[in-house]
């Protein structure tokens, strides 16, 4: 007997691959082992394809009554069947997003992720901590922050936790760390790319009212959307409310490229320094502390990756089109090598970097509260900051009503449209080359730490050999050569030597660049659908009031609400175009110059041992 | 039934691996197939191993009697076969040459050379031309000269020539030719073994009387030992006559590190250029010439590899201690390919230079007139002195009588025989670092032309691929690193490109010389093994005289004959020092000077990439 699976929301396909499905109807699945949260199946129309897992309910027993053929008629036969489904669902699988740049993910070539990218979830997206009780439970209890949730190793402890493999590897990708040929791993285009991406998460208590398949009129039939999600939605429809002082104001002004965000009058940097081991319960528990200090302060702080961690997810609910940078990635075991925390050290120094720069995130008081609070010495006043920042109402809807925008006519509608577009496509293009360039240099780097290493040091053992043959010869005339020849061998070794420590140079930051921009560039597609989707209700709005079913004066506070969103949204766009033209100026001197001094040094080391054969 | 054979003559082992024989004795073969002209059998003591398959007979019909289990019995039972065996000799293979720097030549790894270091044939080993009828019969005749003779190539045409194998792969070894990828092959040690060494060669009429297996008292038993070939034998045993003016005496002086030839009093250098297609029956052949000019004369002479060749044979002959320079390698096809003209250009730059910088080479008669005559303009003069040099009776056994030598008493015997021994073991051990060194730099070379330059390609692809991306956003703070990124990438596949030109420019000229040089390490064996002939005959001398059997007098002529051959060694192994010293050291100082030439190039290449950023 065929497998079966009975819808229990509606839900549209958005992307080829995907098929749309009805609450109610009846699929016929082609495996009950769902990959990364999506089943595949057939639906009562016959179309093939992809749908989340969480939107159906698998029917164990036969099912009675004629087969599932479809048609039109089937989904009434189980009308009466009360929308939650039969069985209680399953521990949630993480929320839905569209593989919007993974244009490799079809039917049949959808394969699990293997080492997937794994800084942290989207933007919107709520983190494995999340969704698996880490966060959520921990969001009203202080004990818990002495949890060894650093890296979700508890999670990676009960692989069975984690359900049905939404996040197969979420904690693999950098296990190899070790010794340096170890590190340039023969990488797959899986290896890179963007964020893991699971499925549509089922509706959630906190997410407002139940589903219901006949949606209100002005309201998206699918409840998952990052636009209802993110509160966009709300906020465009004029639902959201909140008092917000002149001082919290976050302003979006007219620059000569368009809105951007207003600068930060106190901008400050801050450093990220000696990565201690420190233990607690009496070396019961290990983790790793950094010394933070910024520069409006001087004043340094503690902080663990736990911190960091509870406050990206902090930051990415707050702010619904903000690309708030993902941390650097997890890892559940060799926490404690020095190679991973050097390299987590430097992905952190990245991110702090980005957080600073963002006129938005630099200022805001959770990333405020990190910063400058001594939770070590006033345990008191962290906490309470910490519980203040959990108990913000200014997220998500009600952050749009923050924004301070300039005034509407700055805005063309088209014109932001086509904007938007473009950069849609921009950002998948920089990813795919994102995605190259980060495999050339992996590739690049492993070369040169093995192969090219074991060349140059052939030619010296080459040279040696020589010499040593050489060497039988003791006549005052051949001694001298005999030495330089010896010379040049052990300058070609050097060589080899400096072929291998040079990506750690000037590879490894280009490809720490990369991952930070991949990061940015997997969160934008979130944002662009909130924009998307205010615009949408723009467009309805007004042919509603053409067909006379809505006042003029609502519709009109809808297209301000959307233009709001809209300045937020260019703003963000024109502060990533910022920051990576400064970003990528930067990293490319930095490696031309790395690279010329690696070519000098092995020019000197030439030089070097040509000199010796002047007195032969 | 096992293969047998009767030995035609008697052989005795030089060298680990091979057997003696005795004349009339029977062996079993292990194979009827020889390999490099070595058979490998069992002789009649039980002992196994290889022997020059000219030496022996296979017996073709059931053996009558009892089976040939050995036993100092069975060679009477032959013993009224007449010398010369039961059946026409096969075509001569290459004369005898004991392995003596093949290591690895031992029984069961003896394998074909494949593609073997095909310099011409060693300075007294018959080359194949000789053997195969092209230059013997080519002495008399000056209508030859217009035979397509230059690369052996009637040769190469009927493979049936050559024999059983001996020379397999004579004229393949650089048949690859074309691209520069296909330059470098995949080197095995084989590739760049010693000359390719045949076995034993059977008696030839020239080479004086039959052989006779109870040889006479102070005679070798081996008739076909380099030194009795050499003529070195005769001229100690006093057999060698002819009449020397003193003006044509080659003088050996003793210098500050002993014996050395004496200077050239007219040194000279000769440059080869112009390598020039030439046709002649109406364009029926075809032929490269190249202009020769002589710094001593200044006098541009035109000579064809044809000439090289022959001339190479006629020194070959003429000198048994001197190391003669081999000629680059020959080849059937491809002949006038761009790459291997001007391969074949540079080998002959290297062998000219070789030529002209040894004392006693430079000033001999044949290659002065070589280096003088015009043979397009006076055919005639041209043809006498070719003639001349072919009916040179100075060769050889006389080419001793030339010598004028220090007086004895500079000569400890027990000093000569250690730097000779001393001298072998050098030859050994250069010999397989210069092996080692030619497979790295070989290896090397082709790393550098494919896997290297895609390295840096790939970079560069992918940093334009970024740029690409980066393209479409075309504001104006960011076009100028879209430049600056593009500028980058195709900085990178430049430096792709100079990795793949750069062999050219220093690990090719290092392979020449270590191919020059292999060449003379093939020579050596032959020239140590005449003093040490030498050397045996002086002691057997000495043994007679206590025996009462050999007057004072012919003994201490013996040993002055010795000395004579002694001083020519130790001078030539001298020369070998001192052109060693001057050309390793010129050599690696030219590598170097290139390599760095090539880093900076590299250097430069990313400066100016680096520029591009500033004005960003």
């Amino acid at each position: 007997m065929a497998l079966r699976a009975r819808a229990l929301y509606d839900f549209r396909s958005e992307n080829p691959g995907e098929i749309s499905l009805r609450e109610h109807e009846v699929l016929s699945l082609c495996s009950e082992q769902d990959i990364e949260g999506w089943l595949e199946g057939v639906n009562s129309r016959g179309d093939r394809g992809l749908f989340p897992a969480s939107y159906v309910q698998v029917i164990r027993a036969p099912e009675p009554g004629p087969p599932a053929d479809g048609g039109p008629g089937v989904p009434a036969r189980y009308a009466n069947v009360p929308p939650g489904g039969f069985e209680p669902l399953p521990a949630a699988p993480p929320a839905a997003f569209q593989p919007l740049l993974q244009p490799q993910a079809s039917p049949g070539s959808f394969q699990p992720s293997g080492t997937s990218f794994s800084y942290g979830g989207g933007a919107l997206q709520p983190s494995p901590q999340q969704l698996y009780g880490g966060y959520q439970a921990s969001q009203g209890s202080d004990d818990d922050w002495d949890d060894e949730w650093d890296d979700s190793s508890t999670v990676a402890d009960e692989p069975g936790a984690l359900g049905s493999g939404a996040y197969p590897d979420l904690d693999g990708s950098s296990s190899a760390g070790g010794g340096m040929a170890g590190r340039y791993r023969l990488s797959t285009r899986s290896d890179l790319s963007l964020g893991s991406r699971g499925a549509s998460a089922p509706p959630q208590q906190h997410q407002g009212s139940g589903a219901k398949s006949s949606a209100t009129v002005s309201r998206n039939l699918n409840r998952f959307s990052t636009f209802v999600k993110s509160g966009g939605e709300a906020f465009v429809l004029g639902e959201a409310s909140g008092f917000v002082k002149d001082g919290d104001k976050l302003c979006v002004v007219l620059g000569p490229y368009g809105p951007e965000w207003q600068e930060n009058p106190y901008p400050f940097q801050c450093t990220i320094d000696d990565p201690t081991k420190q233990t607690k319960f009496k070396g019961m528990k290990s983790y790793i502390s950094y010394k933070l200090v910024p520069t409006h302060t001087q004043v340094p702080v503690h902080r663990r990756y736990k911190h960091f961690d509870w406050l990206y997810a902090r930051l990415a609910e707050k702010f619904p089109v903000i690309s708030v940078p993902h941390l650097p990635e997890k890892q559940a075991t060799g926490r404690f090598e020095e190679d991973f925390i050097s390299k987590r050290r430097k992905g952190l120094i990245w991110w702090m970097n980005h957080m600073a720069s963002h006129p938005v995130l630099a200022q805001c008081d959770v990333f405020q509260h990190f910063l400058t609070c001594p939770s070590s010495t006033d345990e008191k006043a962290w906490k309470q900051g910490k519980r203040k920042a959990e108990k913000d109402e200014m997220v998500g809807a009600n952050f749009f009503l923050t924004l301070s925008t300039p005034p509407a006519a700055a805005l063309d509608l088209q014109e932001v449209e086509s904007k938007i577009d473009g950069f849609k496509s921009f950002t998948k293009k920089m990813d795919d080359s994102a995605l190259q360039l980060n495999h050339t240099a992996n590739e690049f780097a492993r070369k040169q730490v093995t192969g090219f290493k074991k060349e140059y040091q052939k030619v010296g053992q080459s040279f040696r050999g020589l010499s040593q043959a050489f060497e039988l010869d003791q006549q005052a005339f051949s001694v001298g050569l005999n030495q330089a020849i010896a010379f040049t061998g052990d300058a070609y070794d050097a060589i080899g030597e400096l072929f291998a420590e040079q990506p750690r140079q000037d590879l490894d930051p280009v490809m720490d660049l990369l991952a930070l921009y991949q990061g940015h560039l997997a969160n934008f597609p979130d944002i662009i659908h909130v924009q998307k989707g205010a615009l949408t209700k723009v467009k309805e709005s007004r042919r509603h009031v053409e067909e006379g079913k809505m006042e003029v004066q609502k519709a009109d506070g809808i297209q301000d609400r959307c233009n709001t969103i809209s300045f937020a949204t260019l703003a963000e766009i024109h502060h990533f175009h910022q920051i990576r033209v400064r970003d990528f100026k930067s990293q490319m001197q930095h490696f031309l110059q790395q690279q010329i001094i690696f070519f000098q040094k092995v020019t000197q080391k030439l030089e070097e041992a040509l000199h010796k054969y002047d007195s032969v």
